[in-house]
């Protein structure tokens, strides 16, 4: 098949727009997929930053259209991609373990080894392709990605429905967590550090407030600060025995003392990306809508204006589209 | 009832002995203790280096004999005590919930507002006071408060009985923990970087190896470095979606990358100290035996030597005496 040239960012040391980029070399298992709309992550800007030292097209939150695959029912389907890609090897504990999200050769989708969804095309294992269905719009199932990743919070522990849980952060990705939440029927409260984005929060209807305001300790924090202070900052938040759920990665380490760890017995679990199936059954029944989130949709060759606005803590969720 | 003059050794920045410290003034609730041997522990030393801002006597490992109180029944008695001392004030969610080892307004003997065992007499609120079975000796007995912290452990997470279970660190906190896994029916591996204790540990039939010649990950690791590294040595050790449990308190806070921690989906969970009654009983059943680790017993006076010998990295457990 003839496609036109490939447009994508590309990162090696400092981020550019290429129009030339070639077309992804598939394997015999891969599909190529028509990029229609890519949502710009924290992650993308920490990976701008030096973080995994990633080099490529990063972008691994989007919904697109299968152009090419050996598996001729997905042709022309609407997909969005799970991002790890694992080794496949037999013999592998974790890709035979239904955690190949966990197999340490994986790739994965625009952060590691494989370039991503900053481009028109990109490719994935036809395994990885989950079909969109046609009740959930371009814009909403751009959503699937990060949507999945605050699901994935609800297959590692039990969250208590009795107790207010506190979400760190008033970003796109504590945005997304307090609202997964809710629609899980869960109490969350979001505590931020910018007014305007906490009272677009509480337009939403979530508890909203300034961290700086909020006194006392919860049982369980999610840090979705996106900083790597936010774990220091989730400790002075959570009580004795309680539970902090870590969302936050970030290129910089920070200097943290831990005794308040130990001496409160507190428990913190790491939380990364989830399995997309949950995520879509809440957008199909109606659960969760985070079209709100958008604050602006930007074209490829527009990256430099759509970066600076997702850089910007005033916005929530900037989009890119292919043209 | 007059008591001699209690010898202590007190730390105000810098340590040294008293011969002449005041008496122990007891609220009606509390007992008056003869301290008849005391264990050093990593945190004593820490402590002499600046953690928690800790000024008085240090010392919370002990056996001793009841000599004041107002529990009669208690006169005479040889004790242990647990260390945590809560507010006890009505009202206090901790301390009516079983919990006043969490309570926030807690005293903890010879750590946090409250002199400790370093000293001929301590006191210590009476329902803190648990008897010694007469089947365990002073030498013995002086390790229960060590052990309830690892049988701490037990009480917090579900381990695996058919994984084998890391534990970092050949100080006396990894020989205990890794004695009271092998005690409980656990497989555990001592990873360490004392090649002269290696060998002590392996002498009392314990899998014990230098970290540097470990290759592999484990599910689960015990962090009992004592060193704030220890949490980044740890991760370098767990697989992913593994648990960690971190046993080290130290005074400096060390600069840490979470995203591993993120990345791979690793719980951490703090531990600190345990309830007692766990490990007298596994004393009591003859299922775990310390006093191999005993390295060395000083008078009070000689503390300098027993605190020299206590840094020194090839010793396990130093131990004091009034005299």
């Amino acid at each position: 098949m003839e496609f036109d040239p490939v447009q994508a960012l590309v990162f090696d040391g400092h981020l550019d727009y290429r129009a030339d980029y070639p077309l992804p070399v598939v394997t015999p298992d891969e599909s190529i997929v028509r990029v229609r709309l890519a949502g710009i992550c924290g992650t993308d800007l920490e990976l701008t930053r030096g973080y995994m030292a990633f080099r490529g097209v990063p972008g691994h939150e989007f919904v697109g259209e299968v152009v090419q695959s050996a598996d001729r029912a997905m042709l022309g389907r609407r997909v969005a991609g799970e991002i790890n890609a694992g080794c496949g090897r037999a013999g592998c504990r974790w890709c035979g373990g239904a955690m190949a999200r966990h197999c340490p050769d994986r790739t994965v989708l625009g952060i590691l080894g494989r370039d991503g969804a900053f481009a028109t095309m990109l490719r994935l294992p036809d395994e990885n392709l989950i079909p969109v269905p046609d009740s959930i719009s371009d814009e909403l199932a751009v959503f699937i990605e990060p949507l999945a990743a605050a699901y994935e919070i609800f297959e590692q522990t039990h969250l208590p429905r009795n107790r207010t849980i506190a979400v760190l952060g008033d970003g796109r990705l504590g945005a997304t967590v307090a609202l997964a939440l809710r629609a899980e029927g869960y109490v969350a409260i979001v505590l931020g550090r910018h007014r305007e984005k906490l009272g677009r929060l509480a337009a939403l209807g979530l508890d909203a407030q300034m961290e700086s305001d909020f006194a006392g300790r919860l049982e369980v924090v999610v840090d979705c600060t996106g900083k790597s202070a936010g774990l220091r900052r989730a400790l002075a938040l959570v009580n004795p025995r309680g539970t902090i759920i870590l969302k936050s990665t970030a290129a910089a380490g920070a200097a943290l003392n831990l005794a308040p760890m130990v001496i409160n017995e507190i428990t913190v679990i790491g939380s990364r990306c989830g399995r997309f199936a949950p995520a879509i059954a809440a957008m199909e029944a109606g659960r969760i809508d985070l079209r709100p989130l958008i604050d602006g949709t930007f074209v490829l060759d527009e990256w430099r204006r759509a970066f600076a606005a997702a850089e910007n803590s005033a916005t929530f969720k900037i989009l890119l589209r292919p043209s």
